[in-house]
């Protein structure tokens, strides 16, 4: 997907702070962070969002569960506690068309809900 | 686990509202609901949250994910979108320590970042 930015980072085209790679799975730093730690976990093959997932990807995407878990234990942040977060569509704010996992941590998060 | 409120509600000892059930995951309705439409699906397994999973339960909190996107379609907000999410610990507000992913939609909802 030659407009997607996540798919420029995994190719290398635009810069990244990468804290996590395999074959299949991406993680780095999110450039515009909103809690003290916020990471974002991608597979490098371009998904648009989870609702566009299919058979064949769902045995990586519990991969990219146990990057979290894996990121969440390298960071510290085990013990006070994290989130994983996937947006899809408007409705829940999907700004990249990438499939991708925040993992925030490092504060109290805010309360889950509907936007004010 | 005896005292776990949701093996309760896999066994059927307490009530719930359920929207999906195959072998290994469980999905209702939030009791209290923070969002217009709020599934909690769940592993049959006791896990107590994502920093618990190991090696065999990966797959399975893959299909969990596709539970979540198969839900999403039923009812019918994958168009308008969706959010999918797993709280670890103090800091993410978990409350009942069996894995539980949060499925909502049904509205705008809250931007992500921490307590206020």
């Amino acid at each position: 997907m030659s407009d997607c930015i996540f798919c420029k980072i995994i190719a290398g085209e635009l810069p990244s702070k990468k804290v996590f790679e395999d074959e299949q799975v991406v993680a780095f730093h999110d450039i515009q962070p909103a809690s003290p730690i916020h990471v974002l976990i991608i597979p490098k093959k371009h998904i648009a969002s989870l609702a566009d997932a299919g058979e064949e990807d769902w045995n990586m995407i519990g991969q990219i569960q146990r990057v979290a878990a894996q990121i969440a234990r390298e960071l510290e942040v085990e013990e006070s506690g994290y989130r994983v977060i996937t947006n899809i569509g408007a409705n829940a704010g999907q700004i990249v068309h990438h499939l991708h996992y925040h993992l925030m941590a490092g504060a109290r998060l805010s309360p889950l809900g509907v936007h004010n």
